[in-house]
């Protein structure tokens, strides 16, 4: 059996038989009765189990380091009373495997930093499990909402030969050592993706409502806490919709993962909130119950102008039409200014990609961010330019080789009527639902510049 | 308004109104009336509208070409008697966008390879609109069984210092050209992940039950329909159990997912069965009611000799313990022989890879493959060795680098009581869905020698 059904059993009686396996997280002895505290996984509640000097082998159970592996034979004791609502009277220790003493995990605090060089045991920690277990969970809720609207899933391609629009921040992939990329695996230069929306934009032409989810890089030599090499992005792309309905759905989605996380994984936000950040369940909830807020950038240009005047203090005071605002700005937004999830839309067409739809005014494009407070920039998307003619005129103007996009540029020829999407960073979502504060912490296995363990 | 909600509205009156966007499949026209064969990419079915000669636009509509993107505003027109349950005579038809006529797309009949060229409109066709939704529906019903189950979903990392083994497969990641891997991003030389396993292993000894599901690589030079350079695998791993377990895990989710396509992609299987695949749906049906067979290695090479004295013809025929089974001895096997999917266990040692758990008869391994009709392999797995003097002994025997393994071989003095796990190919179980022969034609973008579009 597994220890959550313990926990999840209501109905569990006094003196009711179990036998289950379990990782030992603490071993606490006296002389004629010893304490486990005993994890499987499966549960984030760990689970005592009282052993007594009449048990044979008390001598060698009392001796167990930690992490070891037991089978435990016992009976269920009510408590009621205490913090835990259950523990074990155990019958019966099998030792299946004695961990070592040298195990690197003994109970004493580490610091997260240190936990990192052991990413392959920090997963064992209680961070590590909650973390990992909402991640888990906010996955399968971001799949559960897009399946459920009819969405279709697509798997963008990972080495490809667009190489993010000549940013020079894209990895190579190469099964040579000297550059000669026709003699290549590809016989072509092939590259990690940076993004999987230009795919995902031919596939909502032929699906109408599709979205990715997977793996992406930047060999951007960022050492901050938000950057990693490599992470993962969720991009959904709708056709025949336009930056509206965007943000609708961009709502939507971000209410129904943390509804999701709060039926699933509360104790885990209970830990997180306790441990990692303070005031997160509040934060969260607030998320759930507001309608986020709506704004043009020429408007958050104003406020953040007036917000200067009264003596806001930024690191970049210089606040023009123009500016592409900073975490700094983004946060004022939406942490002093509103309070809520913030959207700003109507970018200026300088600071955007080539493919976002141009507005009328000729000064802006139909981009959308959605900022939240503690993180900032959470989701960026747009409505996609669908005139040809103006899209090729914005490749141009902005250096992108039309080339290596013309079969992108070519959807517009064969039946294209608007299209919106928008990129969502999971890491940082998984940031923002943990409030774990590096994004080397909400990745199994982190990778970043000069560091690639495992 | 969707056209899904059209078809699936049992409530649908004659008259009714409706709305909606859609592209046009085909476009056939008279003097008085044309007809539009239209899809909005929610539905496998396609929606006839009729236009009359009433409608100012008559002419404008009646040249459009196939792709264009047209709104529709008219009424409902139950068609009981036909194939196609309804039609809307239109009122109004807006045309938002033309396509031009050099859409390559016409109306005949195109060759899959042709359609490997434009993998970004292919899914317009009928036949990547059945094999990307099937794709769609059997990875969310993947994410779905391990969830119910308890299992935490783990991204492994796809860019690892861990290169295959020393195989020389895999693909190196840099952001150089002279190989001097010290200077590189990473400091080290990087490669692209050829299986997550090692990985999910530690994550299993925290959670008990894991899968990963993401893309891994293979540079092999092989040009075949089953090899591809990029492809995606679902590898669960469980803590604490064996490969019995095991068995019943691959059984009973290679069922949830046969069960899941047949409740929610039934058109689309009736599409595959009548053009990819004959029997698709007799041979699915077969496995939903089947208890798989379960035969030891050595039980499968003698009924393979038997048949070989029987006079199968094999390419193959030396059939001897210490064979590595080639397709055909598969197909044989769960094809003629038991005419259902097959699990083959214990074999030999030699073939396996270093981490299978040596049995006690110190020649074969607890391994297990899953053979299925029509594909032959379809998962391998095994429980893992937990010993860890075997371990350190096997990468002797195998060449196995101990440095790069040494964190996962280590796992073995931290408390380590059985692990075992599989692999599933995606695409080879979306071929098995689909009745695609070619693994080409269910990836969205296809990677393999020599071939990088998009």
């Amino acid at each position: 059996m597994e220890i959550n059904q313990l926990f999840n059993n209501s109905n569990l009686k006094n003196g009711e038989k179990v036998n289950f396996i379990a990782r030992i997280r603490t071993n606490r002895v006296g002389k004629a009765v010893g304490f486990l505290v005993v994890n499987d996984g499966t549960t984030f509640s760990d689970l005592q189990v009282v052993y007594k000097n009449s048990l044979d082998n008390f001598d060698l159970i009392s001796q167990l380091k930690i992490s070891s592996v037991i089978r435990v034979i016992g009976k269920i004791v009510l408590t009621p009373d205490k913090e835990q609502k259950l523990e074990v009277q155990s019958e019966q220790v099998e030792i299946l495997d004695s961990a070592s003493q040298d195990y690197p995990l003994q109970k004493k605090e580490h610091s997260l930093e240190f936990l990192r060089e052991i990413s392959h045991l920090r997963p064992r920690t209680k961070t590590f499990q909650a973390i990992f277990k909402i991640r888990s969970s906010a996955a399968f809720a971001l799949h559960k909402f897009f399946q459920e609207d009819g969405f279709i899933y697509v798997n963008s391609p990972i080495i490809t030969e667009n190489d993010a629009e000549g940013a020079g921040e894209s990895f190579i992939v190469t099964t040579l050592s000297d550059g000669d990329y026709e003699k290549d695996f590809f016989g072509k230069k092939a590259s990690l993706t940076v993004s999987g929306q230009l795919n995902a934009e031919s596939y909502a032409q032929a699906f109408k409502k599709v979205y990715t989810f997977g793996p992406t890089f930047r060999a951007e030599n960022s050492n901050t806490s938000k950057h990693a090499a490599e992470f993962w992005m969720i991009e959904p792309e709708v056709a025949f919709e336009d930056l509206k309905y965007n943000m609708n759905l961009i709502e939507n989605m971000v209410k129904y993962v943390v509804n999701y996380i709060f039926d699933n994984c509360y104790d885990e936000l209970l830990f997180c909130d306790k441990n990692l950040e303070e005031g997160l369940i509040k934060k969260l909830e607030l998320v759930k119950n507001s309608n986020f807020e709506k704004i043009t950038y020429t408007e958050a240009i104003n406020i953040l102008k007036d917000a200067v005047k009264n003596g806001q203090d930024f690191i970049e005071k210089n606040i023009d039409f123009g500016l592409d605002l900073a975490t700094e700005h983004e946060r004022f937004l939406c942490e002093k200014h509103f309070k809520k999830p913030t959207f700003i839309t109507d970018y200026p067409k300088d600071i955007k990609a080539f493919y976002m739809k141009q507005n009328e005014d000729d000064k802006t494009v139909a981009a959308i961010d959605l900022l939240v407070p503690g993180i900032g920039e959470l989701v960026g998307g747009s409505q996609r330019e669908d005139d040809y003619n103006i899209l090729m005129k914005r490749c141009k103007e902005m250096n992108i080789d039309v080339k290596s996009v013309s079969w992108y540029n070519d959807l517009r020829k064969f039946g294209y009527y608007k299209s919106s999407g928008f990129g969502l960073g999971f890491e940082r979502l998984i940031m923002y639902l943990t409030g774990a504060a590096n994004i080397r912490d909400v990745i199994p296995f982190p990778r970043t510049p000069k560091n690639l363990l495992f």
